[in-house]
């Protein structure tokens, strides 16, 4: 008969985590206590979606525009939440403002949940709601903003709208990270994926935008709705810069003038380097900079921001 | 000023769990213990690979198949994990073997992980191994076993090869869960998914298979190779039926004169109603009760099995 390990009561973790709050079942919590059961479906099949809102300077930035989507998500899902968008607001919130962060990365979810008999059926599970509130993190460090990515386009299809719905944020990213592996494998930072037609689609993270002869374009289909997107569509008309969604060759990409990325985590984001050849003179443009400063710009306007009120130091 | 809530210390957590014993970070646990961080990209990225074997009257079936898969899937994800094969079935076993289940739902995951400091490179992540043993679970319910399924051929597409390779066991599980809730809406009990083709892919954990005078077809490219799939392959061989990978059209199955499929969760499983029609006579057919029958059998025979050796009862 072979010895059995001994049965532990509770587990022991070994991990490091980052600073952060979390919100999960009423409780605010240490990022490290935020864990979900290996049998929950968010996780085992991946049936969750979620949101990603930032806080700039103690501000969250147009968290309206976080909230619609992601309570639109949940509705495609059909997912419960007991919460509203004001009481979630006032969740996330409370998670930056406990963390202390005053730039933070700010993130809520909602997984399909478990069922207590483990059923199959999605529609038996208990859904269920997470935040948390981790400092700022951005696609591109301070080098690469400075100096612009190197992007490989690799010939990965990102998963298409007939599989799986882009609108609806969500956590289906084998493809991105494969194409990650493809890109350092050619010396590349990241990797930009394309759609069932062969057009420009989108990267780990971020929507893609070229600039051409002054006018800008950015994929129209199969990709998320960017709400850093949506901000560079805005700054654009603002700026009288055309700027439309449509499909984008690769080619068309690799002799642009300028090319960008944008995500919330990092805002715009230059890239002068695509597989092995310069974007345009091979430093950041001027069109992207001055999109970029007018982003930062927009964090200043009180229509846009959401103040949190941190804890007086004790 | 607003007031702000309480931290916690430690979450509390108000779920109830199935019975059964988990193993990660080298502890053997209660399965309500077993759980990832919401910063774990298993999570966050879906970036995972996984596989199920089942334990039937005390013995694992085709274990060797599984952790083959398994191990493939690793390297294909360029993850590492500390234990070779001998050592993850020897976990396995100890999971049984705690949890005294003699029916069971095996389930070992190596996650992509994380980061100390959340870095967003998938090379900088710590892979972590997680198994867990539970009751044994089954797609179709007894009654459902007895009378035949009733599937729903839906228009949603499985993520393409093109996008997420299908033979690396992933929880990329949104188009089937979609396909689920389509499948609910017209009161049939599960879902099949087409390809990029419109041929017949795979439904939510299962292999299709169909019976056409006496033939057996099951799709050939972008689906999961199950090893249940595999096992009927072999009986086939065994049985001398004629049993070929190729293109399903959905008119094929859909006028075939059996409809079956697979899955380890749950061996060979009925489908008597695809839509609103009948499958062949409407009652589970003869070439797959006879399947059925020697994949059960399958499982007395020495070289498919590894005994489980459970604890002496105290």
């Amino acid at each position: 008969m072979r010895e059995l390990p001994e049965l532990s009561v509770h587990h022991a973790d070994p991990s490091t985590f980052p600073p952060g709050i979390a919100y999960m079942d009423g409780q605010y919590l240490p990022i490290g206590e935020a864990k979900i059961s290996v049998l929950d479906y968010g996780f085992l099949h991946s049936d969750a979606t979620y949101d990603v809102a930032h806080v700039w300077k103690g501000a969250f930035f147009r968290l309206e525009d976080h909230l619609e989507r992601f309570f639109s998500g949940l509705e495609k899902l059909h997912m419960t939440i007991p919460y509203d968008r004001a009481q979630v607001a006032e969740i996330l919130h409370n998670c930056v403002a406990l963390s202390g962060l005053q730039n933070s990365y700010v993130e809520f979810i909602c997984t399909r949940g478990m069922s207590p008999t483990f059923s199959r059926d999605p529609r038996e599970a208990i859904n269920r709601f997470i935040a948390f509130a981790i400092p700022f993190g951005s696609v591109a460090n301070s080098e690469q903003m400075e100096q612009g990515l190197h992007a490989a386009v690799t010939p990965i299809v990102r998963i298409p709208p007939e599989s799986v719905d882009p609108t609806v944020k969500n956590y289906h990213w084998l493809d991105l990270v494969s194409g990650l592996y493809v890109a350092y494998d050619q010396g590349a930072d990241t990797a930009i994926l394309v759609d069932t037609s062969g057009n420009i689609s989108e990267g780990p993270g971020f929507n893609i935008f070229c600039v051409t002869d002054g006018k800008i374009s950015t994929p129209k289909l199969g990709v998320l709705k960017g709400i850093t997107r949506q901000t560079v569509f805005d700054i654009c008309r603002e700026m009288q810069i055309e700027c439309v969604a449509e499909d984008v060759p690769p080619t068309k990409l690799k002799r642009a003038d300028e090319v960008f990325v944008t995500s919330t985590a990092g805002g715009v984001m230059p890239v002068t380097k695509i597989d092995a050849a310069p974007v345009g003179s091979g430093s950041p443009g001027s069109i992207t900079r001055r999109i970029t400063e007018s982003y930062w710009r927009m964090h200043e306007d009180t229509q846009n921001r959401m103040v949190v009120e941190y804890p007086a130091m004790a």
